[in-house]
């Protein structure tokens, strides 16, 4: 019967590749007069995918497959489905399609809410998602889960309120100083940063970027959208997005390094694993291989060894006379600002603490709606030091809220984390800084594919960070990593 | 319960919108390492839909609504579901699946003969394919009904031997003569044909074309293929695709006509009919139309009129010293030739009649496959007075009977002729000249409309042909319309 229920499952994942295809096709290359009625058909497979998985002959199927003598993996697989559909029952379906339905409008509002710089256009539809969302949190609450933990749970399993408040306790302890340090010694962003950089140049020398880190074009594509993502139909076809600025080449330097990333994860996953319970990959995992890649690696000299002189290449007037070093020391500034997205490393978590706090208590608590966007603003002035001159660049500038995701952010923070853990292992156990500089990442990739990728989501963060790190989780070498760039960029003697 | 009905096949329309963007993707967009993974996943969604279209509560609910008080229109709905499940009740899946198997393979084997102009690669396959068509016919065979007579159905309900047979006796007994004098009175081919066209320019001019045409572009796209077809995930999201060679841009041209006339088509369907059974529209009626606009409207003065003077400005170097008397003669050349896409107007139908001789005897004789390729070439030495001299020009140019599609070329030459007899009317009817001269074709397209694409399949096209025109299908018209024609542009006064 397992066989048969991985036969079932099929179907479901077949599904949500189709949904996966509009979505993207709708961002990518659909006329705009198509939406609202693809956006019908997108309801319809929906809903076909959600009947299926609670249908009662897939429930029957599991029972009686549980029976059989599995091996941990069988094991593993069902747990994943069982967990599934045990919050899917939770949730009554008119009460999930409401849902839905309100965070369709919600993107609308919020979209025109942020290029309007209105918080009022988006307020009364974030209230009614704050409400909905702790409301089915309510419904899925275990005994002792407050309702944040519940949807933290969601995005990483077995992360609470408790774990994160520790982790963003020793970020703001440790690090706000630092931040405050470096701040002091701030250093001008060098010329060659705001320069313009052809827009056709940029999108060749990044496709040649992400193959060179080890993205496969012919299982997958780099498109153009508004806000740069990865998305896939299935391990044999993974698509990236990217966005290009005349006036700010590294953003989709790093957009490409970040997603690409993200898509070798996607690409690595084992034969027998795609299209199956295995790739419920969760949020913090996929972060730590993206940003793994942006900046454990991509800010690395030793990455841009090799690659820097075809960069140069491709932009001679702008790099001919920037150094490796230069370039290097640029890509690695830290300067606080309002943007999450374009936060510098030792900044981030800040940008990200800022949200945690903010979603406890939307969550949790009973946040004056009204007051969400002062309260944003002076976290920022507290942790950061700079003043957020408009909606649009402050409570308005992230997409995730319109969405009904609360408790994601969180794992953007924990991704980097486990990124700087597993990097400083690999720094101490493989000769790390020569693979990069022979020329590409394949090794690197190899090692990643062995002991984290295949796997998808079969083994927790845990697990795996136990079997390939030796130890659980553990902050500190995030703190550690942050700590020792800032010393060294900086100069400071006494981080 | 017919509203009921309605929503259950909103699923199987939602899961068919689905294939097409999967394969639409495929052909347009996808990595080439992706192909074999998608083509899982559609085999999923194809079963799905069978599924639900088979399944005992859609049969159920559809005897339910049969009981209630129906409108016409919702009794057409239901006829027409009942079909297509009569249809596919008389063929076990299994069969079902296994000739999709074939045919699958057999499209492989066809593209590998084609291309190295090998009968022999194909011909097992084509053996098969027979077999199994006639083995589906003989089941959804009813009395009276020769296994052809079956297949001729699925294309266009209604039609049958007897009424081809009469249609192509007519096209032989008029237009073979025809063709002799013609063929006696060869024109060169003008120098300009066979200059080189810039390929961006050719798109950005096709482009205009079908916007120009009636297409609209907010509710559709042109992408390129090898070969141009139309598809569309629902009346707001068509799709067309052309082919561009750089020295054959009329090529491309008419394509464009042909396919948006395809296109214009599938958007001015009815909302209510989008997504619905109303969508399954014949193949004949659908040539109607792109046949409509590509040769009855596509090939006048009229039309190219306010337009040639836009082309040529594309084409300067190529188009200044050429009128549009000049133009308009060359693509209204007449030549005999082995190919039947790149055949005009007037020997096209002759092209069909030997497809239509072949067929016949394959489905309903017992045809030696080994002498096709030498019937094929006598039939072509007969009717156009040409020798093919490779298969690859001859009996392998066409995919159509690699999948398996017996029965639906005749439809090309039934909607040619259908087109012409709503041309007859229109012209006698409306004043379609200063229609097209007025620059746009919003006029000609209302009308198309209002009388024939806002129904969908709702009516046959007899049904509708009598409502607009007065008349059953006339096959008259169309030989009226290409010897007019061919005794205007070749001078023939005894014609």
């Amino acid at each position: 019967m397992y066989e048969q229920l991985m036969l079932m499952l099929k179907r479901y994942y077949s599904l949500q590749s189709a949904l996966s295809l509009f979505y993207f096709d709708m961002d990518t290359n659909a006329a705009e007069g198509s939406i609202q009625r693809s956006a019908e058909v997108t309801n319809q497979l929906s809903a076909m995918a959600l009947e299926l998985l609670k249908s009662d002959s897939l429930k029957e199927t599991l029972q009686l497959a549980k029976q059989e003598p599995l091996d941990a993996t069988q094991k593993r697989m069902i747990a994943i489905v069982e967990k599934q559909l045990k919050q899917l029952e939770a949730i009554p379906n008119a009460l999930y399609l409401e849902n839905e339905a309100l965070c369709t409008k919600a993107q609308w509002a919020w979209e025109d809410a942020k290029t309007k710089d209105d918080y009022d256009l988006f307020k009364p539809y974030l209230k009614q998602i704050i409400e909905k969302s702790k409301q089915m949190a309510q419904l899925k609450r275990e005994p002792g889960q407050s309702l944040y933990d519940v949807l933290l749970d969601d995005y990483e399993e077995g992360m609470d309120e408790k774990s994160y408040d520790d982790f963003f306790e020793l970020i703001k302890k440790e690090l706000v100083p630092v931040i405050k340090k470096v701040n002091a010694r701030k250093k001008p962003r060098p010329h060659f940063m705001d320069e313009r950089y052809d827009v056709d140049k940029q999108k060749q020398f990044n496709h040649e970027l992400a193959s060179y880190e080890g993205f496969d074009f012919k299982r997958g594509m780099m498109k153009e959208t508004e806000h740069p993502y990865t998305t896939n139909l299935h391990k044999d076809d993974v698509r990236l997005t990217n966005h290009y600025y005349e006036d700010n080449f590294t953003s989709a330097l790093f957009s490409t390094i970040h997603e690409a990333g993200h898509g070798i994860y996607e690409q690595n996953i084992a034969d027998a694993f795609t299209m199956s319970p295995a790739v419920h990959i969760s949020s913090g995992m996929h972060e730590s291989q993206s940003r793994f890649m942006e900046n454990c690696i991509g800010r690395s000299e030793a990455f841009w060894k090799p690659l820097y002189p075809r960069l140069q290449s491709y932009f001679e007037a702008q790099l001919k006379d920037v150094s490796l070093d230069e370039f290097i020391d640029a890509i690695n500034l830290s300067e606080c600002s309002c943007i999450r997205t374009e936060a510098d490393e030792l900044t981030y978590p800040l940008h990200i603490l800022i949200r945690y706090e903010l979603e406890k208590q939307m969550i949790n608590g009973d946040v004056d709606i009204e007051k969400l966007p002062s309260m944003w603003n002076a976290m920022y002035k507290q942790y950061l030091g700079v003043d957020v001159p408009s909606c649009r660049e402050g409570i308005l500038q992230d997409v995730h809220w319109s969405g009904g995701s609360f408790g994601y952010f969180p794992t953007y923070a924990l991704g980097s984390a486990i990124a700087c853990q597993l990097y400083a292992y690999l720094k101490k156990t493989e000769p790390l800084e020569v693979w990069l500089e022979e020329e590409d990442l394949s090794k690197l990739c190899a090692w990643l594919k062995e002991n984290v990728q295949s796997f998808g989501c079969l083994k927790t963060t845990n697990e795996m960070l136990r079997e390939v790190t030796g130890e659980p989780f553990n902050p500190r070498y995030y703190i550690d990593y942050l700590k020792e760039k800032a010393a060294k960029m900086y100069k400071i003697q006494d981080i």
